[in-house]
């Protein structure tokens, strides 16, 4: 069911088959006491999401999930209800539950809301962190509307002309169904780069370019060292990014009912036995519903096909729409097995021990 | 009623009273043959953004709008009407009537069906150029809900690895009632900067930043030149401008049955007696229907205040919330007139000749 990468046992990847991934996160998942319903949601988003190729955030953030169910900050019992509702919206009370379930369970009230109305809101308050925006999104365009998914998070993004962080990175995706084609897939979050890039370098002890980071005088810095104890990322674009980061914080945070800005609290660094507070939004829109069938995925088709066959800059082979390099690493992954990095993997055996569990028996 | 800014007759700039601006324009649209309503929405819209300091998209737009109205690309006998609705959701066919009339009325119909659903999408074809998008988005917050207006446009952005341009610059705004203060109000392009910095940048014969635009070869230059002939502006921080300017596209052109990327027309440049075939779309919110009365505006206020006294990087002395910057300017144009720039002045100037006005006497 496994195989090292390389015939080498030094290769510190792992290539590992996607239902045997998605099996070991929820039996991980399972452990910790959560419903064989909620296991197999939360597994499915982690191993989706590496089988797409952001180990950011796929299963990678297992160990971080799982030591929260085991403090009692994400509630193994909790069960996100519906705490209000109209024709086209609904509020959730994730009732600390996993944030993966707890999305799930959002984007298919908005799914089910928007084939009768159109379009549905649906926000969601005591939730925790909820993995990669993107999942959401696609689980509507998997059904034939479009999706749109959105979160708060801890302040991590300065705003222009601040001295350290004010809003969170948070992180936008859609997703939308193309006749003939995979959906379109964009995830992205409001700040100029990922932390994480930030951190590398500070590892490798490169500088930065000067549009990443804001240092402790609230003055772009190329040294990564300042971040994130004295320093804070930039917005995407500047007052662009910043402007996106406040309509997602008022509506995955302000409308909700969650809570918002510094009313957020880490989910890996802070008491893991109380909840975070994250917030999150959902959208769906019914292409159909206002379309003769299949019309509107037909001339989706049109403007992914015009933009493939648009002129290429100098050396450039494709021009790729949103999602496309997502998809064909998807592909390969439910062929030939998802290729873990070894950062994911000295993760997952952080997390297996965490619930009793052996990476090279249960993976390989 | 209008007073030169200098007492010197030499500056080329013009401050007029507000009511006397919109009162021109509506004067000058209602010459071409537009009802009394119609015109005096579109003068509403083209003065309030003057009043934001917005001059690119205010009173300037007023000739190019009177030579299509007078050549018939726009109707004057356009009237925007609904050509499908569901619960939460309407299409409007523009009849290519003015841009700037259709917008507001599809606003109205989401903010109508928005306080009944919760939430509702209202998608316009048959439209053209709709000025400035946070005017509908303002519609909406001065109602107490939360907006939402974007449109597509002629293709002048590139994609990643494109050799021109691929989409629009397809704006897109948002406005957020906020108790105590004015709204939020963000309203952007998805490219790096306006193809207007770099026409000034042009003329100064200055350099520009490597992000601003691509030329012949889809590479990124500085010479400010290449553009728009043989260029073509840089989406805002790559990838994620690119992948706002496909969603706004989805829901303006798509969505819509509108034309979409090269199958909309230069309102400016292009046949002034052909529709023009843009596309818009508009979302309302309502969160009062979601929260508490008035709820919803206080945690909003909360945001704001947190924002204003967050600690500030050197130097400066303010952080600046979304709409902030205009929303002052607009508090000054009310009380001490619009101060019109000199590139206003001129081509209000060329609109009055075409509709038989003089601006030295209908202004001044």
């Amino acid at each position: 069911m496994i195989r090292p990468a390389d015939a080498s046992r030094s290769d510190p990847n792992l290539t590992v088959r996607f239902p045997v991934l998605r099996d070991f996160c929820t039996e991980a998942l399972l452990r910790t006491g959560l419903s064989q319903a909620d296991a197999a949601t939360g597994a499915e988003v982690l191993a989706t999401t590496d089988a797409w190729g952001v180990f950011t955030h796929g299963s990678k953030l297992l160990r971080g999930y799982l030591r929260r169910l085991q403090a009692g900050g994400l509630r193994v019992q909790g069960q996100p209800r519906l705490s209000a509702e109209g024709g086209a919206w609904a509020l959730v009370d994730g009732d600390s539950a996993l944030g993966l379930v707890t999305s799930a369970y959002a984007m298919q009230i908005a799914i089910a809301k928007a084939r009768l109305q159109g379009i549905a809101y649906v926000g969601v308050r005591n939730s925790c962190h909820f993995g990669a925006a993107g999942y959401y999104a696609w689980l509507a365009s998997r059904e034939g509307l479009i999706g749109l998914s959105m979160a708060n998070d801890i302040p991590s993004v300065a705003a222009p002309g601040s001295r350290g962080a004010v809003t969170g990175s948070n992180p936008i995706a859609y997703s939308v169904p193309v006749a003939g084609n995979r959906p379109l897939l964009l995830d992205m979050s409001i700040a100029t780069v990922a932390g994480g890039k930030v951190y590398a370098a500070k590892e490798r002890g490169d500088p930065i370019p000067e549009n990443w980071i804001v240092g402790p005088d609230g003055r772009p810095t190329t040294d990564p060292s300042m971040y994130p104890a004295s320093g804070a990322l930039m917005p995407a674009a500047g007052h662009k990014g910043y402007g996106l980061a406040l309509l997602i914080e008022t509506l995955s945070g302000i409308l909700t009912g969650a809570g918002f800005t510094w009313g957020v609290h880490s989910w890996m660094t802070e008491d893991l036995s109380a909840p975070t507070q994250h917030g999150a939004a959902f959208v769906a829109i019914d292409a159909d519903a206002m379309m003769p069938a299949g019309a509107f995925g037909r001339r989706m088709e049109a403007l992914v096909d015009e933009i493939h066959s648009a002129p290429k800059a100098d050396g450039i082979e494709r021009i790729f729409l949103p999602g496309e390099m997502e998809w064909e690493r998807y592909d390969r992954a439910m062929q030939d097995g998802v290729r873990l990095p070894s950062d994911v993997v000295a993760s997952l055996r952080e997390a297996a021990a965490l619930v009793g569990m052996d990476v090279d028996c249960d993976l390989g």
